[in-house]
């Protein structure tokens, strides 16, 4: 597949430390860029934009922040074609904390929200607009939205001058006929907007989903070294850049630095396909329950943790 | 997905066997045929039918030879409407081996056979067929076989009376749109006959390309417990029946067995998604020289094997 508008976001830092609180080395960060750079892929999201006074450094590593002199330390003199991105997420960021992008290394911001609470998202995607930077917004769980409310979001946003949108499976829920609906109703309802997708592994159809977002029409597709990320992790960028076509893809600086430090890492730091994450993606629930029995050093009796989990659902 | 006609055959101890040359305990044999019979599995592929004479006990474990008493040990006086079927390599099995359908506690013969032997595939099958076994054929590797060929392939299993032909996918290397493909021409090339899938997860594509496979009208499903099998394994039965809506299939006993037995059992012998496997998928190799390195005690270095096996693939 060689569509020249196809841009590649990887999101390892920003998703995968949700599992670790963002404790990553600078040295590691570094590499991850020097590799994701020489790969050609197209963006690196670095963390998220939150503020100081909602979350405190040292529970939290620099990533959770990324500050201009976070960013300084990673980036220095280096020079490269691949952009940098932050997500935000509603309510945990102040605009004092979003400079004019004129004063930020930062090219993009990627809002992140909830369907319910959509124009707050359009707000702060709007005024990093306005301060100068590309952004998007990634409308999450999308699984969970009842098809009058999901309408409802996308009207809003098409009426926003937001560009870019995500279809987002945070659960790790839908199969491929589902993506094929929901980017049919993205396309519809936002017309004159890109589309990106984002998708959790839970049912390893997370890298699959992403090539039937890409059947489907969709350019801006997000990854992450070895799949790491929260949970069931996310589309694996080895997987992805492999499957496409396009010239200024190179896998082997990522086939390098997943063999240095991620293989390691996933042996220190468990994520990917486990049975507790395949019980709440079938049962498209958060996967907050399943992250927390596999904190435990003993996994409790999973069969139960099944039906107890669908017991609950079905009470909703 | 709910339709009647779909057919789930479980290939744990068969394909799985391939990585412990089938040393598998009686006792986790007969805990495997408790829990597939209660998840309501069509088929349970118990092992290979081979010749001792050709291969030795001890070295290779009971499954290898699937001998009548050797299932017996394993069913006893247990009742189950699923059925039992073994697998026959070509050249690896004797006539005098295979006894009439009436002395069998098996149902079904799959014979496995490249598009270049389809021939003797055929004829083997008809033999299992005329002793009074269903059978199969599974008409491996295809995603190396040039279209003329494979034309010719299906124009000859057309002309049998092999009920049922396996899509095949043994390196892990085929996209969604290529198993499309493949559903399309082996159903125009084969009118009347049922189709089967069978796949392997170098990409991260088994699960989902087995889906794209039901999509497309197959409905003989291939997948083994935790996704067990070669390499990078096999499409995990518990996602398959999560999936298919079909109401005689409960999970409950696979989330039990694979906690129990297949958790376990994979930190002690490696299967799954790796770096290795990936390399043979992405480039449409055997896997034999991924797992000649993943059985080392250290890796060599990827990103040159990566390489070499590239170079030697483009001089072919």
């Amino acid at each position: 597949m060689y569509r020249p508008q196809i841009k590649v976001l990887d999101c390892t830092i920003r998703d995968g430390g949700l599992i670790n609180k963002w404790q990553f080395s600078d040295e590691i960060v570094r590499k991850v860029f020097l590799a994701l750079s020489e790969a050609g892929v197209d963006y690196m999201e670095i963390g998220y934009k939150s503020s100081e006074k909602y979350f405190s450094r040292g529970e939290h590593g620099a990533w959770k922040f990324c500050t201009e002199d976070d960013i300084k330390r990673i980036v220095g003199d280096m020079q490269t074609t691949m952009k940098l991105s932050a997500m935000a997420d509603i309510g945990r960021i102040d605009s004092q904390d979003i400079p004019q992008k004129k004063d930020s290394i930062l090219d993009m911001i990627r809002v992140a929200c909830y369907a319910k609470e959509i124009d707050k998202g359009i707000a702060l995607a709007h005024e990093c607009l306005d301060k100068g930077y590309e952004a998007s917004i990634n409308l999450m769980a999308v699984s969970k939205v009842l098809e009058r409310d999901l309408d409802e979001a996308l009207d809003d946003l098409s009426k926003s001058y937001v560009p870019v949108i995500y279809l987002v499976d945070s659960y790790g829920s839908l199969y491929s006929e589902q993506i094929h609906f929901l980017a049919k109703k993205y396309f519809s309802a936002l017309p004159g907007k890109e589309l990106g997708i984002h998708n959790h592994n839970n049912q390893q159809l997370a890298f699959a989903n992403t090539i039937e977002g890409i059947i489907a029409g969709i350019n801006r597709l997000d990854a992450t070294l070895y799949g790491m990320g929260r949970g069931a992790g996310n589309c694996p960028l080895e997987l992805l850049l492999s499957f496409l076509k396009n010239p200024k893809f190179d896998i082997r600086p990522l086939i390098q630095i997943i063999q240095d430090i991620f293989v390691p890492m996933k042996a220190e730091i468990e994520w990917g396909y486990h049975i507790p994450y395949l019980i709440t993606g079938v049962l498209n629930e958060h996967p907050r329950s399943a992250m927390k029995i596999m904190a435990q050093r003993e996994l409790p009796d999973l069969r139960s943790f099944y039906e107890d989990l669908k017991d609950g659902t079905q009470l909703d």
